[in-house]
Order: C-alpha cells, then structure tokens, then sequence
C-alpha cells in the first residue's frame, strides 16, 4: 500500500485508528474458549465489528509467540484472513525485531514474505544494517521505535549529546539517510505529546504510529493537534479498551461501539484540520 | 542454571564454545531435505556432534521464524531435544526481543515457561520495564545487547553524552541498578576488542556473550586476552563456521571437527588464564 492509498483510506473511513490484535489467551472471552482456535475466533469477531472504522489492525506478536506453533498459526489464519476479507486494511506486525544483516533478512522475509504485512516495527539500536534489509521491499514500511510510550522510554531514548541532541532524534535522523517516508514510519507515544512538535520539525511528512491512548493515559485530542499532518500522517492504537472492553458474548459488539466511538472523535479531529 | 554451575560445565569440557543453530533452511545439506523436518533433523545431528565440545546452544530464532508454525516445531523440538539429552548445556533463545511491560512478560513467558531457554537476549532501547518481566525467573538470564558485532553497532551504540559516556556504557551501568550477575550477561561483539578492557572495568563479574568470532572476523585469542575473568566470564558464539562447514552427507562430521579445534584452542585460553 503506498502512503497516499493509507491517506485515501483514512479519508474514506473518517478514521486513523489501529486497533491492537493483543490477543492473550488469558482474557479471551469463555463463551470462545471451546473452539478449536480461540486466539482467531476472537480476532475474526473483532475484525469483523470493527473494520468499517478502522484503518490498520496490529497484532503484537508477543501475545500469539508466548503460544508457541498453535500461536503463529493463530497469528498467519488472521493475516490471511484480513488480507483476503479486508484488502484495505493496513497491517502492522508490532515484532520489535533487529538483528544483524543476514538475520534481519529473515525476519522481514516472516513478515513480509512468509506472511503478507504491510510493516513491521523495528527497534533502532543496531544500526543500519539491522533495518535495511526490511527496506528492500517495494510499498513495506519499516516503523522504527522512536520515542515510545513507557516508563522505560526514559532510561535511554532521552539520552543526550553534547548539542541537546537526544537519542531518538539522533535515530530519526539518521534513520532519514536510509529511506524516505515511502518506507519507514515511527513510534512515538501519545503520553509524549508534549514532543509531537519537535518531532513534527524533523520529519513533517512521515506517518506515526501511536500507541498509548487509552490503558496507557495519552490524549487523543492532544495527538492529533500536535501531531497531524497534510496527510492525517497518525495511525493512532488502541488495544485492550476495544478488544477487551467487554468479556461476555457480547465481546465484539461492545468492541465495536468502542472503535465507532474513537472514530467519530477522529473524524471531527479529520474535519478540524479539514482533512475531509 | 547457576553461573557457578555455568562455570563448572566450562572447566569440566575446557571450553566456553556457543554454537549458533541459525539454522536457514536454504542451506541445510541436501541429504536431509526430504525428511519430515529438515531443519530439525540438521540441529539434531549438528548436536549430536558438537555437544560435547559446546557449552551451549543459540538458536537464533529469525531462522524459524521466517518458516511461520513450522520453523516454531522445529525450535521447540530442538529445544526439547537439548534439554532432555544433554542438561548441562546453556540454551540462549538469540531473540532479541523487548516490548512494554505487559507484551514482555508475553515474551518472557514464551522463552523462559513455554520453551525451557536457560536466557534471551534483549534490545535494550525501551528501557526498563521492558526488560524486568524477564528478570523475574530464578536461574534465567537476560542477555542485554550493549556492543553488537554488526557495522551499525556504530549509528547509535556509541552515542555519547556530554561526559564522553557512550550509550552502550549507560546501558550497562544502567541495568546494573537492575538485577545482579545472576540474571543479566550482556552481548558484547569480538569485532569490537578493544572495547573489552573498559567493558570489564563496569563488570569485571558478568558473563559476556561474544558473536563475532569467525564469519565476522573477530580474533578469540584477542577476546580472552582482553576479556576473561576469573569465572571465564566469555560464551563464545560460532555459528556458520561449524554448521555450514560442509554441505555433503558428512556435515556433522566436519561441524565435530570445527567445533573441536576452536575447543581446543579455548582450552589452551583457559589453562593460560590457570581457570583449568
């Protein structure tokens, strides 16, 4: 999918919401729990209420590895099973991943080859090498960790040069010598909206992925001021609070008046910056 | 498994050989390609062979991965094989994993409940709470990358504060105020051995593991010399020199005599270091 089809999709949909495929067994509703996959089932119910307001589905892949085998086969009958049903829809494979240059080869080989996503996050501190090898696929997007929305993010991506420059400027940055906004996108949390504009000086046009609204505190509200582009350029997530909001048979339904809730806020944020 | 016990296993086998199981299916031995599962049959065998000169083993998990449910088979087989044939090696999960703290914990579970890996390595960029999940299991390690092996260990690695402290440096010291010796070793690549002398002034104790050597160009006696400590503090990684030595029937036969001379070789470092 090339970035103007995402920005035609948004505009269509009034939306530029990513819901979060953070499926853990655990919380799978009991009325599922029977079925011979649960993990899918529930993810076909979700994706099946929810995709008319939705832009991007993300499964984080921790939530189908802690499974094992039966995990991954959960988590390749979804991919298919969206791409084939919703062909629209932008996928994200939050995987975290970077390896060294042979190794980083077959991991975006899984992703983007084995499996049919449309990006895959990455986590910088490997360097180059560790991510070009997800670059060479025509219309993938590497999204690159930059300022992400947990406590942690403190420990090390403020770290700070001796010019002020701190690390996940210093990874965006050089990050824009290895590819343009037709390949790479970042993470920046939305509990770090106080950062969007200085984020937003270094590069304008690309695409952010935003987790942390919702279970996490930021404000949507705040994202979208600071951090909206020509393009709409934010696909904003949120995982738990409409796939977990209700755990009885109604899951799906509950889960769907969430997402419609979150895209109608989106679509007035749309029409402010008169985006459609 | 304790690091004293980590430490009797290298004195009793007068080695502290890992061998990398990046096992890539294109490169398995033709002979084995129409078994039911080649990659699986190919680590069993490069088992059998090399274990008893190899203090542990690190599957680096991209080359199953990029095979989806059934790359999974084969390293959940491969694990179990290990564990139950050979207890006293270390098996290291090359994952390089690290996530908020909700996903890591999934992650942990993954490697440490779901599969029996002795120790994960993990990307140190988001910060704490996306390592502590890992830190919670008696007798298993968190590998923290600090100085990769790659070119692009350069991009960002050495960033460095206004007190000349590099990013690599801060990482380390600040994971120290995490956990002890007895959970956290640490990646530190053979490429970069002039870098040991002051990587061991911040942990004289801690094990290091140290890809690099062969493939990549890194000298051994260059990394004991610069390296060791009084536990041996070194697990040495080789993986394309011993694996992919041969492509003939007698693959594992070569991959014995590979893994055998670097043993060798590691024992004269030992008794050298009077550790034997």
């Amino acid at each position: 999918m090339t970035v103007s089809e995402l920005f035609e999709n948004i505009r269509k949909k009034r939306s530029f919401l990513c819901v979060g495929l953070d499926s853990d067994i655990a919380l799978i509703p009991d009325c599922l729990k029977d079925m011979e996959d649960p993990v899918f089932e529930f993810n076909r119910n979700i994706i099946e209420y929810t995709h008319s307001y939705t832009i991007a589905y993300k499964p984080n892949i921790a939530f189908y590895e802690c499974r094992g085998a039966s995990g991954w086969i959960s988590l390749e009958k979804t991919v298919a099973y969206i791409r084939s049903n919703y062909p629209d829809i932008f996928i994200i494979a939050d995987a975290k991943r970077g390896d060294i240059g042979n190794t980083s080869n077959m991991y975006a080989q899984a992703f983007f080859k084995y499996m049919d996503f449309d990006a895959v996050t990455i986590a910088p501190y490997m360097g180059e090498d560790s991510i070009s090898p997800f670059l060479a696929f025509p219309n993938k997007y590497v999204i690159l960790l930059a300022l992400t929305s947990n406590k942690g993010a403190n420990d090390f991506q403020l770290f700070e040069n001796i010019s002020g420059e701190r690390l996940f400027e210093r990874v965006i940055k050089q990050s824009l010598t290895w590819a343009g906004n037709d390949r790479l996108m970042y993470v920046v949390g939305a509990t770090k909206a106080e950062m969007f504009l200085d984020i937003r000086k270094l590069i304008p046009e690309h695409f952010l992925l935003v987790p942390g609204v919702g279970a996490q505190g930021g404000s949507l509200q705040e994202v979208a001021k600071k951090g909206m582009n020509n393009s709409c350029g934010l696909l904003v997530n949120s995982s738990r609070a409409i796939i977990f909001a209700d755990s009885s048979q109604n899951f799906a339904i509950v889960a769907e008046t969430k997402a419609k809730e979150i895209q109608q806020e989106m679509g007035e944020l749309l029409r402010e910056h008169k985006l459609i």
